[in-house]
């Protein structure tokens, strides 16, 4: 019998590599926000957000083809693309954040920003949130709790409580945001007592690994005062809702309200091509460049920089901000007028948007929404799970995604719904 | 007065990031051994290594170009471009090597590398040479004497003294590799008896940072008796060395005669797209992928495998191996033919060549090979220096390059040397 693909899979990368739905989809072709298999079948895209201006967008297929046949070198060199895209970049942003280092994913923009918040503070100590992942070095993921470190988590991290939406750390959002920002403060003084001194505080401003809960503006205005008092620095990692995902804001700070010292991206950045950055304020970046003689030989090429302005360029022309904001209201609307006695939520903002499922008991219901993902990916539409327990059903399209496209995702989601009232 | 382009760079980028150059090149253009810069200028590019099978090359950006139209997806989804890649990757590799991980960076490769070590052995220590650099992520760095790392160096890290040609650890090569693995033992022992443990030795098997001083064959064997008797692994870092740029070997490791556990890969593995990978034995990497579940949202995917596919495709279908032999050993000859009192050795082995320039009164002269890099950019060629002095003269081009591209870089060079006889 001949090798599958799964096998082969194994045989040249080993046991245990990531894969999606229990039959995984071998995918050969992509274009806006559908995909096709290799037997043909057409996928709507519901899921995946580093093709973020839609799946092999011909404006940023034609500045990668044309700025690679033209030059591609590193940054001891000069080249002005790269000060053309940080120019533009910063510019979506306030709060003094003026430079930046362009990488190439966003795991290496992560490892930089916590450097920064070691070299800007002289302390080394890092908070996180306990159900979270801010990428794959070994640094990185001494702060990721859904792939825990090799070695365990050391003296210099320690982990806070997550927010969260269906099982409040208190009750009204007020008294949610003072909680979470004593969870943060002890963690501090944890840290400062065992020596290792505050660094800083990475989190996802949309909480978006730990189930985006609903948040009001203004709920990190607690912690941002605890931070600021210890000195420490705020390092939004920006990866997931950054770009104008959560539609009324380009950054998921912005949405919630609060200054960061620090921003970091990758996956859509670039539409899938390799690239990342840190983006701070000047004097950060002068601690941290004093401190690091830092240079990364791919980081901010001219072929990265190209394919990161034309995905700006796309992102502005298509108004695809303005198209998340609305078909994202629609589908948020379409989604919370669905009934099953399973679903107790659905939330999000923009094209990034989930239904949690909850057994009647208040039990998390993983099994039924793990059912649900796979169903709809039997029925040609791809989306996954989110949350501490996987429980939600996680809907986060490329930009383009049209109200046609929630159309079809939710009465297809609902058709399954009717079919699959009793878990198994 | 207008902002100059280094003026807006610091503007954007923040200070101290690295420049060659006393008067950096703008470049706008690149093709096979060329650059041109913004006034038009032709440089001979003796310098560049991720441009491996030359500037620009058509088969590569084509193979970019169309997968990029195609399908950019991640390995979440299954693909058979990375499998495709994996297997003609191993095939030139032996010692059971034969399953990959695939990376963005040498960085990331490295990173993923040092905790292969760790989670194999369930050791924590690390050795290094003393003058060395194998990355920019914080774990990496920590190995990486040429850029210390933010907070010093941790106590699970051991540095051992590089080997150099000019001032050799012993008399004959020996009495060289013994006192190497000699030092390598007492650094295990001081691991272990700090209660450490000891995970792995990495190191470039052309030592090319260290200014890659000429090594016999099995000069690392008593090492790797030593590493072997301590059950600790050995770490290639492959990402200057490999890929056929020594001329007579495919790999540094193979050219030096050792077996490796673990062999990364980086800057020239797609000719400039931002690809690493990670080689190891399926025991180590099922130790690997069962302590820590790695998943690399740019890594391994159809863009980037398709980019490394063509660049294997070009080493073989222009014999870019063994013109890297040949061109090579032409331009060592020439390179020693050479006369100058302050040249005191050419080395090097096939497209990655040296010349040291040491004083009369044998001390390095670092500035003297300063003015000579400066004199031949000057003169329409990029050159560099390496050494743990800074004083031996780094040539290491695009595969490409030719006899008679060989010839203009001796011939400018004799030139300069004769106008440069005293160092001022």
């Amino acid at each position: 019998m001949s090798e599958t693909l799964i096998e082969r899979r194994a045989r040249l990368m080993g046991p245990n590599v990531p894969t999606f739905h229990a039959e995984p989809v071998h995918l050969v072709r992509g274009e806006g926000v559908w995909l096709w298999d290799a037997s043909g079948r057409r996928y709507l895209d519901a899921y995946n957000n580093v093709p973020h201006v839609g799946h092999c967008h011909p404006r940023v297929v034609e500045a990668i083809a044309r700025q690679a046949a033209t030059l591609n070198t590193h940054t001891r060199y000069l080249h002005t693309a790269i000060l053309d895209y940080i120019e533009r970049l910063t510019a979506t942003l306030g709060h003094g954040l003026s430079q930046a280092i362009m990488v190439c994913t966003g795991s290496e923009a992560n490892d930089v920003a916590l450097r920064m918040a070691q070299a800007a503070t002289g302390a080394r100590g890092l908070i996180a949130t306990d159900n979270t992942y801010h990428g794959n070095t070994s640094a990185v993921s001494q702060l990721s709790t859904r792939r825990p470190p090799i070695g365990g988590y050391p003296a210099h991290v320690r982990l806070v409580p997550a927010p969260e939406s269906l099982t409040p750390l208190g009750g009204s959002p007020e008294a949610q945001a003072t909680a979470f920002a004593a969870n943060v403060a002890r963690a501090i003084a944890e840290l400062e007592d065992t020596g290792q001194g505050f660094a800083g505080f990475m989190l996802c401003p949309f909480f978006a690994n730990e189930g985006f809960p609903t948040l009001p503006r203004g709920f990190l205005d607690p912690t941002v005062a605890v931070i600021r008092r210890a000195g420490g620095l705020i390092l939004a990692d920006e990866v997931q809702p950054g770009f104008g995902r959560l539609g009324d804001a380009f950054w998921g700070h912005e949405r919630l309200g609060f200054a960061p010292d620090v921003v970091t991206l990758g996956k859509p950045m670039a539409n899938g091509h390799p690239v990342g950055a840190v983006v701070t304020r000047p004097d950060i970046m002068a601690d941290f460049r004093t401190a690091f003689g830092y240079f990364n030989t791919f980081g901010g090429n001219p072929v990265s920089a190209a394919a990161a302005l034309a995905t700006l360029d796309v992102l502005e022309e298509e108004g695809l901000v303005a198209n998340a904001r609305d078909v994202g209201a629609h589908l948020l609307a379409r989604l919370r007028a669905l009934r099953h006695p399973l679903l107790a939520e659905a939330r999000g903002a923009g094209l990034f948007l989930g239904a949690e499922f909850v057994h009647p008991d208040g039990s998390p219901a993983t099994g039924f929404a793990e059912r649900l993902v796979e169903g709809l990916r039997l029925r040609g539409i791809l989306t996954g799970r989110i949350g501490r327990y996987m429980n939600t059903l996680k809907i986060r399209p490329p930009l383009p995604f049209s109200r046609e496209n929630a159309d079809l995702l939710v009465e297809t989601l609902d058709d399954l719904l009717a079919r699959t009232e009793e878990p198994a």
